[in-house]
């Protein structure tokens, strides 16, 4: 049997959007979610007890990175990632292709795997199929990643014909190394750019081999908005009901709305912890900086519509001196509300699906939010 | 009537040490007791809510670097101190004048106050003994120090004299300064430097002028341990049995325990949050560095006596795992556990107290730590 199930409860009459029940080993979660990035088996700056209390029901965690620090063998014994870094949640690892193939030039793509210099210390490495799956093995995450090529955009179709049908050979190679199907549920990744066709010749042949559940790759690689959209709805129509889809590394939050609207399940990205660090902030009212000179007395919190921790008890004004003297408590109440904010618009947009108005609801967003979300990283 | 109150409870049998409780606006606190440095309204990566869970009673802040940011008018109209940073437990301040003058040949030191340029955008500052009181006035702190000469080890002794002189002056004018008795307690600072009548006639005065608690100052300036015990008791045989004493500026475990023998209440230190955030550790067993790979494997906890969050929940492999990765929730998680040593290492003084059998814990203490502590900054 399958480590994790989806269930679907309930479709949006207005927009067609999902709204499901992830059952993983470690729990359950609702979907749509976001879920936040914990690279190097840490949320950057947040406790696992901050990340329960803004409900975070899954978290991601990087193969590339944990396998070059500390190392998975060293995971591993400490009885895999949950234990290791004391979050006893759901836990998604990626591959490591993603980072591996954002190395650029350094690396060689070849049939058996990808050859590449570490960057930590040069060494030379080599991440195939088989590895891919042997290092999430070892990590023990919930839901694990095939090893795929997320090639560049823009591409020549030929080269993306070829890099399809090699992903799909490596989606083959490690569903056939994958062990412990009962613990760890393996996803196969669907690739194909901006191609329609090759989206759907992904799509179908993974399909064919019945993975648990199904990403979409590809994405944001520097594509326009409305090509994501598009690439997304190419993958998403050949993908079945039953089963849990994942845009990867999408995180901007009128694209939580648009791929849920598309049928998106599961999103990731590490902006918010990212941006939060140099002090940009998602509000219920559009994107502030907490630099400015403005917010020197505003003892108003960061948003007054947000629950979370950082907005019931602090004000801007001494966030923003936090920011400013680079202290490390500054990067963690900000993260946490950047956090927060995409956790809570998930379950903004779960409750618009089963109230079958997630078209209004994401009307009332871009009010409030700006519609120039659409033009910006967030 | 003094905002504080000090409540001398028992003197230890064995050393002469005392446990008492200091009665603050915001709350009680047992002592002896280390306080935690928060210099910028924060202790750095530690939440209010940790502090609190490690016990700490009172925490330290310090007038210089709030005065230059965020300013202490913010603070003010925030509401103070405690509110600003969220804070409700009891806060002391200095004076600023330990920083001021570490500032070295850039500052100049006139009878009206020091002229100095800002470490952040150069421009010409002063500080007076009024000043001094006037920003603390608005940070609202519990405790609040004079501005005092923290002249540097060594010197001679007639500068040392003038430096006495010119700091019971200022106590003076400071005390004049002084409103909100019943909200703030103001401390007068003893100096002297190693010379014990400079000592003498420096805590007589101070006496003589009646504060509600005492400082002994021109401490941890790099002078040898056994010159910092005698600067202790060349002062403390002065002060009065019903006023709290403080050692500024001190947090080596050993000198805890030593100063509590003199008879010394409270005590400050950056040390253990700033060594933390380097991997270095203080343990029942004596200083580990967490960076050694021979922690590389080790799934136990920094210290298996502890009982910080920290040690409950993580391991040295995770913790050297992210102390090399420069993970920011790494630093809090060290700064965490050596802020609760150095606190527990005070309920176990405060403990040997009461029991009449500080020396003896003294000697427990040494055989664990290891007796190098004396040769060590900890």
């Amino acid at each position: 049997m399958d480590a994790i199930r989806y269930e679907l409860k309930h479709i949006c009459k207005q927009t067609g959007a999902r709204y499901g029940i992830l059952h993983t080993p470690h729990g359950d979660v609702e979907t749509p979610i976001f879920m936040p990035v914990g690279t190097l088996a840490t949320v950057k700056g947040l406790s696992p007890e901050e990340l329960k209390e803004m409900h975070a029901g899954i978290i991601l965690s990087n193969t590339y990175h944990l396998w070059l620090r500390p190392g998975e063998d060293v995971v591993e014994q400490a009885g895999g990632l949950h234990q290791f870094m004391n979050y006893d949640g759901p836990i998604l690892t990626d591959s490591g292709g993603f980072q591996v193939f954002s190395l650029g030039k350094t690396r060689k793509i070849k049939e058996e795997g990808v050859y590449f210099k570490s960057i930590i210390d040069g060494k030379a490495l080599f991440l195939s199929p088989e590895k891919a799956i042997d290092i999430q093995n070892k990590l023990g995450s919930d839901i694990i990643m095939s090893l795929d090529e997320c090639a560049p955009y823009p591409c020549t179709y030929d080269y993306m014909k070829k890099s399809v049908e090699r992903t799909l050979r490596w989606a083959k190679r490690g569903q056939e190394a994958h062990q412990n199907w009962e613990k760890q549920s393996l996803f196969g990744i669907v690739q194909g750019g901006e191609f329609t066709d090759l989206r759907e010749q992904c799509a179908k042949a993974l399909v064919e081999m019945n993975f648990p559940g199904y990403s979409i790759g590809g994405t944001s690689v520097g594509e326009p908005k409305e090509v994501m959209y598009k690439m997304v709805e190419d993958a998403i129509r050949y993908l079945p009901e039953d089963k849990p889809r994942y845009l990867m590394g999408v995180g901007n939050p009128i694209d939580l709305i648009e791929g849920a609207i598309r049928g998106i399940d599961m999103f990731d990205c590490v902006l918010p912890t990212r941006v939060a660090r140099h002090g940009a902030m998602m509000t219920s009212t559009g994107r502030i900086n907490i630099n400015n000179e403005k917010y020197k007395y505003d003892f108003t919190p960061l948003d007054p519509n947000c629950d979370c921790y950082t907005c019931r008890h602090y004000t801007k004004a001494y966030l923003r001196h936090l920011h400013k003297s680079e202290e490390i408590f500054g990067k963690r109440l900000l993260s946490i509300h950047n956090v927060r904010f995409l956790l809570k618009l998930s379950e903004n947009i779960r409750q618009a699906i089963q109230e079958d108005r997630l078209a209004d609801f994401k009307e009332e967003f871009l009010n409030q939010y700006g519609h120039d979300v659409y033009e910006r990283a967030f």
